[in-house]
């Protein structure tokens, strides 16, 4: 906060056993072709190097990490109880994994650290450790102090932003649980995030349908007329600029995403299949709506490629590169 | 189906106040560019008149438009009762639409034309006359003696091809509306329709998941192991190369596409958002399951651009090659 200089970012390796130690330090080997900032890795040192061997440098405060990323990949050490093999979770590498994320949140939080990049955790494992949060989102924005349905998840790739407004529900409960009050939310969080880490001044939103063809004009359901119409006209009250119920199907080619800065999607699949089948390898995970930056590639562990080499550093790449460019932004709109 | 040569292909010029007639003049100025073989324009010439001032030639037999091809746009002549203009749709220009589509299939029927390309239509404007089809597919089915429920649409582009198993419904009413009989029923039309239309003697097909993360094991959803994995049991079974299901948001990306020959999806929007993000120019609507080769462009009347020299081409002209091609390959198999 003091220091003009950017400060480094905290990466959490994520689970011990899974791809995260080794996409992280396949960025720092390629931070100048991938044009990636000083940042920390946090976690048990022993499973960057079962997959690499590169030179780390531990190091115990972030403002380190400057001095050492030329040479070597900086590290906040923690020591796992066990060893884990790459591939095989335990219940020590899930300790491990939530306390890495522990420290990297806190890291930013006080300020040492520019942002927060997280690693892929596994659920299963952490649940098993008593972790009560559906996922690393709703970790960070509690330990932000932000209720959780006050963040919302942004998709990012170089052309195209989606936000779904609903997540991880069956396809069939979708329906009942959208209203007019959660389209309101979401949109004014991504409307806002879009200010605050893209630094778009007068951010457009685009508000995609529920049915096909945006229910044409109740033919093919009703949502549209009376749940997504009215939370759009609302925000437009509001003075934001935000148009739709858009046609899925139709939101998403290139010169249709011209016309705005991030699509407000009702559902999962709505918002992951475009961004997926367009950025697949460079959308990174935001959160938006903490006081924090956070990002994450939008990959899982992968325990059945980890430890073979075979993993594909671009989307951390793409994470580390879009949280340092949004502490950067935020850091010039006091 | 004597001549060893290919036969022309009928192309049914749609709603005279669409954009059918403009996209279907200006393939013929870029019929080289494009690659088109010989075609002959089914419907009211003045509407092509209307916006583009080429040359036609008025031929009575499709057999004449090989001929006729290098120097004019070949034009089997309807005459409508009123000249529409533009983006201004008439109950009489539906009757011609009605009329060139019926001629279109009937000489696809007769053996006169190699396929079929259908113009956009107006919906409202043929159920105002007693049309009583969901679609010119449906349409174009009866007239083959072929059940709807027995054709199939498909979305091809260049790199991905999709199925609906569900079309025209509202999202909420998809899962109710899912069964295995009818995942069975579409899949094994996808896999006819890529041996004979697209020559693939073993095709493969990947089957979406209906919920997040295709229901990861139930915790989402259980669509997926109660409907949507015993008709991908059945269709292996029968020895089709079927996998599935896989979670939508990851199935489209470039790796994920060469893995397959065809995309069977769950719901409208799940099989159109990804089809026309990467293939919005020249994603083709084939109909499988009938006798004949028929296509049309993935695109409406568009009434709104009518008339304005603004219509692109690209798609339309990607129907006719496409049709172009799967009757050649269907000539090739008997």
């Amino acid at each position: 906060m003091s220091s003009a200089a950017p400060r480094p970012l905290a990466v959490s390796l994520g689970d011990p056993a899974g791809i995260g130690p080794e996409v992280i330090a396949k960025c720092w080997d390629a931070r100048n072709e991938f044009g990636l900032p000083p940042f920390v890795a946090i976690g048990d040192g022993r499973s960057i190097a079962a997959v690499w061997d590169g030179p780390i440098e531990v190091i115990d405060d972030p403002r380190q990490a400057d001095y050492a990323f030329d040479a070597a990949l900086p590290l906040f050490q923690l020591n796992s109880a066990e060893e884990d093999r790459p591939g095989h979770p335990s219940v020590a590498g899930a300790h491990c994994s939530l306390d890495s994320l522990e420290i990297a949140v806190g890291l930013a939080r006080s300020g040492s650290a520019g942002a927060v990049v997280t690693g892929p955790v596994a659920k299963e494992q952490l649940y098993a450790i008593g972790f009560q949060h559906p996922g690393q989102t709703e970790f960070v924005a509690e330990r932000c102090g932000v209720s959780a349905g006050n963040v919302v998840m942004m998709l990012a790739g170089p052309t195209l932003r989606t936000v779904p407004v609903t997540t991880h529900l069956p396809l069939a409960d979708v329906p009942r649980n959208l209203t007019s009050a959660l389209i309101e939310s979401r949109g004014r969080a991504a409307l806002r995030g879009l200010q605050r880490n893209f630094a778009i001044a007068e951010p457009r939103l685009a508000v995609s349908g529920l049915n096909p063809h945006a229910g044409e004009g109740g033919q093919l359901g009703m949502e549209e007329v009376e749940i997504i119409a009215p939370a759009i006209a609302a925000l437009a009250a509001e003075g934001w600029r935000v148009t739709g119920p858009h046609p899925a199907d139709t939101m998403f080619h290139e010169s249709a995403r011209a016309k705005y800065d991030a699509a407000l999607c009702m559902y999962h699949d709505q918002a992951l299949i475009p961004i997926k089948a367009l950025h697949f390898q460079d959308a990174v995970n935001v959160t938006l709506g903490l006081p924090i930056v956070r990002t994450a590639p939008d990959h899982g562990t992968a325990f059945d490629i980890a430890g073979q080499d075979r993993a594909d550093p671009r989307p951390m790449a793409a994470a580390i590169r879009m949280a340092a460019e949004s502490a950067a932004l935020r850091a010039e709109t006091p």
